[in-house]
């Protein structure tokens, strides 16, 4: 019942990334299907962010999950408990972030016909999935209260790539030395265009309207 | 005043790291250096560690630290700002991670006959550190609570490469679902022999055994 698909992702043997993305979000957009790539470091709640927002949008439109880990598959087993919705675990054997031949193998493995959004859940790295376009339409990613506010300063490429910022667990912003007015005013000298949007997954404070932004952006995507 | 030195690390040409790593910590022990590679998560508390960890060292041994990033050079600042201690900034130019070559370039810029103890500050990540020796003597890491207790099982490589795991952010346990039992089993399962300290960074809690466990581990490669 628990069980989910595993896939071993094989190592790119293209050369091109750039023309592989290209070619996948033109497949993408053909078929009418929002690629959503998620990234943040470890720990930082990608999970429990995507199990509210799915089950939110559930009902809305069709959606598919694609977890990518190192090596277990707690996540995708933890998102078909929680939601229900369609799982599947991309094993990346030690690599430290999916490029779009990747991506695309998981893809391989959803019925894209049935499908309007994709949700990727990338390894759990600050650095190496920022450097690789998997061929997502968006790139959003999760900066936790936890982790510091300084983190655009540490992390820039990241910021920059990303189209959305969650800030996650603001239920804990008063244990932690994290000044949310600093944090958007370093997000924003790295990305200005970036929508940042405060969140807690664990109460579910703020999801909404992560969910409605997905919702427009597939809209848009898709008209 | 407040200027460290940053030094533009250039990445390795060398193709076997092992053996370069190996010829470091040999050279190292003619020299009577102890290095200890530094790991975590982006956000964990390394640095707030390292800092209370040097005021209670800096009157025993004579330390020196490097403090690798991608690009900003607040860490190597904060450290000497609030320990006086010598301390450079490398700078690995996007690179997610240090191998022997680009951790030999930043001890050519410490003077390594008047020091002891050299701890080397890795890039926030815990994937790609962990599969580079970086010709330290040993590893330490740095699990926060707020990164929760599932991290072993999640990202295997890097707790069995650890000779000591520290838990960071005892202080929050209160308002975060993670179970220290639970946690401790999952870093055994992955590495039996680390050594495992609770600490929490901001009140001093715990740092004082961090500190003696490396005077004692200075001791035994010294002598």
């Amino acid at each position: 019942m628990d069980e989910v698909k595993v896939i071993e992702i094989k190592k790119s043997v293209f050369a091109d990334n750039q023309q592989d993305a290209d070619a996948l979000r033109k497949e993408l957009k053909t078929k009418g299907v929002f690629l959503l790539n998620l990234m943040s470091s470890p720990g930082s709640g990608k999970t429990t962010t995507l199990i509210r927002t799915l089950n939110l949008l559930k009902d809305k439109v069709r959606v598919a999950v694609m977890e990518a880990d190192i090596d277990s598959d707690v996540d995708a087993v933890k998102i078909r408990r929680a939601t229900g919705i369609p799982s599947i675990q991309l094993h990346t054997g030690g690599m430290c972030h999916l490029d779009a031949e990747m991506t695309r193998q998981g893809l391989d493995n959803l019925s894209l016909e049935e499908t309007d959004l994709v949700i990727l859940e990338n390894v759990g790295n600050l650095v190496c999935p920022a450097e690789f376009d998997t061929g997502a339409v968006a790139n959003a990613m999760i900066l936790s209260v936890p982790e510091g506010d300084d983190k655009p300063l540490k992390y820039p490429l990241m910021f920059s790539v990303c189209d959305l910022v969650l800030i996650n667990k603001t239920d804990v912003l008063p244990y932690f030395d994290f000044n949310p007015d600093k944090c958007r005013e370093y997000i924003r000298m790295r990305n200005p265009k970036a929508r940042v949007i405060p969140i807690c997954a664990r109460t579910g404070e703020g999801v909404e309207a992560f969910a409605d932004w997905l919702l427009e952006q597939i809209h848009l995507w898709k008209h």
